[in-house]
């Protein structure tokens, strides 16, 4: 039975734009770090997977914006592994301000070898990691 | 008959990372400047349209990424305008190194008055200006 | 006397350039952030403060860089208030990595209207409360 | 005799902060870039320099914030070699938007083995190149 991961961040100054909200780009640079989080909590720090030779490039990224983040707000990721294929990962996040849904956020992860770059299978222990964060 | 409008910029050090590739997320920071110089040359300057009441917010967006962009390169984006609704507008873009696409990107704004930040619908001049961008 | 306040963060890989170390302008951010919450702790929060019709603009910034940060590094910001003038204010930070400094930053804020942006005194409430940082 | 090197750039809505104006620290990514375009006019491309072993860190950064850049205003760099040592240089760069100045910014860099990031001497090819940039 699938656990939730959760990452929270508070919004900065500098994330803000014009409009008094966060900038949507901003959502993507977040996006990265709850997946860095949710793999540290799955499997272990990125730079000992990089080391063993095994990295992963993002495919794909898709924002849904569905309500604006103001400065100082308390965000949360809730962070789901929707699938995982040969060499691919696509992770779900809902974003949040407390009960409301701030973006919905899915990206596409493709395993790499950490030298080349070329296409390769996840590793076993990466496979069995993340099932605990496997969406419901 | 639709013209191409084509934004160019220069990757600079600061956008790439430790792969030597362009982060994922600045796609869309990038993004977000060639739609506003594609609607400075359909339709002027932001700035001229949010003083007369009118702006917009990103709705959703998905970057497809094909090649991996490195420090110093020249990229292109093709910019054309895919769909306009009453209050939407679909924008996609092909990034490219000279013939080589680099991502594909698609963005759905949708118009707000510049004070509520409630949807409108677009005003005409914004609608007749981009037909000139409009996807073939 | 004065206490210390601390702010903590962890290397997110998309502020790490090719070089594999933090890129220099992050320094900035990271500093307007660790400014931010040792006014939180010392006044309260900013938009408070805006609400109330003050608020304060950079006009001098300097980092000196001593050691390189790497990813996934935790890293903790010393915050001390070295300066506080009629509409001033000069905070010190030590950046460190541990034991080790990292870089060295001084910031200069001026206290401005929130509305016209002109020059104006600290309130006394800012002034009071900053005091408890004060440097040694 | 010296000449001056001058870079452009347009604010980009991203890079603006809830006060409409450049958030501090993204001059220092601008002063990057500038030194980029600078050193590729004085000596050749910054990859070329690397494939050749040799790159550089900053070591010391200052900016004095003048005036407020607003979103779409155009902004100049001009860029002098104010100092160069044996292993440092030191480039001042004036920030203007047309006739006024906005910032004034000194960047101190260190010239580094591109592999050991040890400090080594500026190659002579660089020494003569930068000479054309030099402050009056």
């Amino acid at each position: 039975m699938a656990e939730a991961f959760t990452w929270t961040t508070r919004v900065r100054y500098a994330e803000c734009d014009m409009q008094g909200h966060v900038f949507n780009a901003h959502y993507l640079t977040w996006a990265d770090t709850a997946h860095t989080e949710m793999m540290r909590a799955a499997v272990g720090p990125h730079p000992e997977l990089v080391a063993s030779g095994v990295d992963f490039v993002v495919a794909e990224a898709r924002v849904r914006y569905r309500a604006a983040a103001g400065y100082d707000d308390e965000i949360a990721f809730d962070v789901a592994v929707a699938a995982v294929g040969e060499t691919s990962m696509t992770t779900a996040m809902t974003v949040r301000r407390g009960a409301d849904t701030i973006a919905e956020i899915e990206v596409r992860h493709v395993c790499v070898d950490a030298e080349t770059f070329r296409k390769r299978p996840w590793p076993d222990h990466v496979r069995a990691g993340v099932a605990r964060f496997a969406a419901a």
